[in-house]
């Protein structure tokens, strides 16, 4: 019965198309798209190389055609939660000896995670010089139907690094609310009448506004990174320099137009000077001055077209440098360090990039009898509010091995190799990034198939179950429209600034702040994400309440 | 002495560039395109159609990557005197007998005049429901440098129809603006120091403001259109229909972003929708009710993709149909015909078009002891601001046949003969559309080529003498930097809505304004213009002043 009325709002949506519909309701999105820059460089899939060899082609993202429906009540917890989430993972970055414990077995068998972590001791021993720290983060949700009760939201996971796709989404947004509502909120040419764009539903058991609600992504992220740049203070070299914020970006990367949302919005609103630097170039267009000179170790950019006019880097921007394949050259490791042990604001800092391991988010879920980490993180949290959090937490289990040689077999691994139980669970690696996550019936030959000592780099999360009957039509970024069942992904972006005192568990919160949301959407038959890799859309979602 | 002085500005202009500098300068041009959409759809000389067959391919519109150094008092006298070129254009459409006389023997020889000569003379013939014009103007201009006088201004062209690039000139003197004050306007990280791009400059005899002027050309064409709908009235339809402007487009435009500028703002900043309306779908998607049911002649447009919102034009803006090759299926003049007897106000109507031609342009040069038709159009301006006007006008010369026959060899046709003479000018065709100028020492040969007969379709101008010294670099859509020697080609924009009494020959002028510009620049060794062909760039300007 609940699982009835919950995809009541996605039954005959999204409305069927006449040839005539459907031609004009592309055009106009494939014109849309490349008017406000809602746009990708396309892959090589897309366009040859030799097609494209000075790189200047652009086609649209991939998006959907129309907005999908989402439960009012999911995204509105979403939002109310997401200033708890933030102050949750500046906690845990601020409690080195806890992560360290989380991470400790983890490191023996992780390179990646392992010199993560030596950069962070070696710049401990040095002596940090930065005591700020910025988060801009992402929480990534699905909805999920259980019989016998309403919609609920669970969480997939919350990204601490390189939070991407809020530029867009923003995009996608005020494309779809255009879609809706032109020439007219109760006309529209482009959408056929469907009970979800009225903004007074015919079936009285729906209520929605008819049309996305108004997106604040780059707004509030841009604000976050204006937030520490004005926090950074200024210059401390000698003579001072101005002070900028550096986008530490991939070298060939094709979602740069989300990107620049960002940089344009910081230097037309904020008048914030911001650089995108390649990670190849870190060490020639970066230094630190040498210890004897300036102690302070200010970030120093020369930018290469400019090298006359220095700039002191206030924030570097990680979006970049979030996985370990970005780690290929005999140099990658020596630039992370560099940009760590300098002055700058990073965003995130070592010890908020590994919070933000699956490892970190599968202990967190743990409850009393077990030790009540949120309790510990959120002391002064009322019970509701750390309630709605675990209300959020799918059920996830460590495959490590148990602590004390007395424990059974853990139940993390019971459930992963019987193929009955396995059938409803994903094996999630704990490494950012995305990717290489196994799923149901697959869990017990990949176990079976690798070292039990690596066992412990996975965790094993109790699939959710989203609305079956979703469906929506999807404009690819090569122009094919792909109709089909779809599953939906809701991310809430929010940012963060804290500074911490050395000896103190305890981050001293400065900004906090909630905005903006992303919608991805993915066809049924294809298990993992990444818009920019043409496996899913980005959407926006029609609000909706059930009498 | 004068050339010299002229010249000043563009010595060691644009500033040398390192190859660091170039990168820099070419990548922030290849993103900001794409993420502003100062784009176009590429040529399939770019992307061969099998690579692209949904087209959803975009690529940056071509563009200088500096402004091009500008005679302020020059740009300024082009401002000055847009609003009385405007009236004057809205006159001579207003004046039936005297476009009858200066069409009568062009008429004869060149078809697509013919034809549409004959659509005005069915329609009036059958009585216009539509007493008000609009007309969307760019008048075009070159410097012209003199020995002994300082820079001039002088009129290529006065566009009547179809006047395009409004749209990516406001972007492209933002990009310009951008790329000489980002970080700070003391501090570009794009330009290398010059003079022209400093505030007070080092070099006291030239001063600039370092960056190009705003260019209102968006807001100004799309409050042209504006006051014409508002203009329009109500509804003629019974019931009354919502109304709307209808932008006629060419089927395959490449140029649509360029379009798209237009039609958004009319949306979002004065709420009036607007539909595209390729040539080929006009007798499909638009009609007019029988005589008897409304004898109004409302010109209905029923969208495809929503059949049963019908909507009542009342403007269609053409952006197509201006040239003899867009007639070529066996409705196109059924198409023309129909629309030009609907009540919808016509930007521009067929008298309007016609006054565009090349030919009504130079019997309009003609002065004193000729008739003076500058005083006869503008009765009510003063002396100096028709010497304003005719100080913009080119030397330019009638191959027809003398009226009399006692009279000499026209003046025309005897400089179009002689290599010498003919060395110094350009023969232009009398259609809109631009393409097929023959230029200085072919002219005889191809006067010469074709029967005598037709001379008088073309005119003959003295060529105008931009600065030498002019250089820029492009950026062209296919991603190639080309540097070199220079032309540049100043338009204003301006629009002017107007009543027409039956039986007055004057026009009562309801609105006239002026604002925006557009610089197209060319490489010298291509005489022909059309930035959407790849021959021209896309640029802005640097006004200097010189002491």
């Amino acid at each position: 019965m609940a699982d009835q009325a919950s995809n009541k709002a996605y039954v005959d949506y999204p409305p069927p198309l006449t040839p005539e519909q459907e031609e004009y309701l592309v055009q106009t999105v494939k014109n849309w798209t490349i008017e406000h820059g809602l746009t990708v460089r396309p892959s090589t899939a897309i366009v040859p190389e030799e097609t494209n060899p000075k790189n200047v082609l652009a086609t649209n993202a991939p998006v959907t055609l129309f907005p999908s429906p989402f439960p009012k009540a999911c995204f509105e917890l979403a939002r109310s939660i997401q200033p708890v989430y933030n102050e949750l993972y500046a906690s845990v970055a601020s409690d080195e000896q806890w992560l360290e414990e989380i991470m400790r077995e983890l490191i023996e068998v992780d390179d990646f995670l392992a010199n993560l972590w030596k950069i962070h001791l070696s710049v401990k021993e040095e002596g940090y010089v930065q005591d700020l720290s910025l988060g801009m983060f992402r929480s990534d949700y699905m909805v999920h139907i259980a019989e016998h009760a309403p919609p609920s939201l669970k969480q997939v996971e919350f990204n601490t690094i390189s939070s991407s796709f809020g530029g867009l989404a923003c995009l996608v947004a005020q494309m779809h609310t255009h879609l809706a509502t032109f020439p007219s909120p109760k006309h529209s040419v482009a959408y056929p009448v469907h009970p979800l764009f009225a903004t007074s539903s015919g079936d009285s058991s729906i209520h929605t506004i008819g049309h996305p609600p108004p997106n604040e992504a780059v707004a509030t992220l841009a604000a976050g990174l204006a937030a520490a740049h004005a926090a950074y203070g200024p210059s401390r070299s000698e003579p001072r320099l101005p002070t900028c914020i550096i986008f530490l970006v991939q070298d060939n990367e094709r979602n740069v137009f989300d990107q620049l949302a960002l940089s344009t919005r910081l230097d037309e609103h904020h008048h914030i000077p911001s650089f995108r630097l390649p990670t190849s170039k870190i060490l020639a267009y970066t230094s630190i001055p040498s210890k004897d000179s300036n102690p302070c170790r200010p970030l120093i950019y020369t930018p290469p077209s400019s090298p006359f006019t220095q700039f002191e880097v206030s924030v570097v921007y990680f979006r970049a440098l979030y996985a370990p394949t970005e780690y290929n050259t005999p140099t990658s490791w020596t630039a992370r360090h560099h940009l760590e042990r300098s002055a700058a604001i990073k965003c995130p800092s070592i010890l908020l990039h590994l919070s933000g391991s699956k490892k970190v988010q599968q202990v967190l879920t743990s409850r009393p009898p077990d030790t009540d980490h949120l309790k510990t993180f959120l002391p002064t949290h009322s019970d509701s509010v750390l309630q709605n959090l675990r209300s959020t937490f799918a059920p996830q289990y460590s495959l490590s091995a148990p602590t004390s040689e007395a424990s059974d077999e853990p139940e993390g691994i019971r459930l992963a190799l019987s193929p009955e139980t396995a059938a409803n669970h994903v094996l999630k690696p704990q490494r950012e990034g995305g990717g290489n996550n196994t799923y149901r019936t697959n869990i017990p030959p990949f176990l079976n198939s690798i070292p039990k000592s690596q066992w412990k780099q996975y965790i094993l999360m109790e699939l959710i179950r989203p609305p079956t009957a979703a469906k929506n039509t999807v404009l690819r970024s090569d122009g094919q429209v792909v109709s089909g069942n779809v599953i939906s992904e809701l991310g809430i972006f929010g940012t963060c600034l804290w500074r911490n005192t050395p000896g103190e568990t305890k981050p001293e919160i400065l900004q906090n702040t909630e905005g903006g949301y992303l919608l991805r959407t993915k066809g049924k038959d294809s298990d993992e994400g990444g818009v920019a890799a043409g496996f899913s859309s980005l959407d926006s979602l029609i609000l909706y309440e059930e009498y």
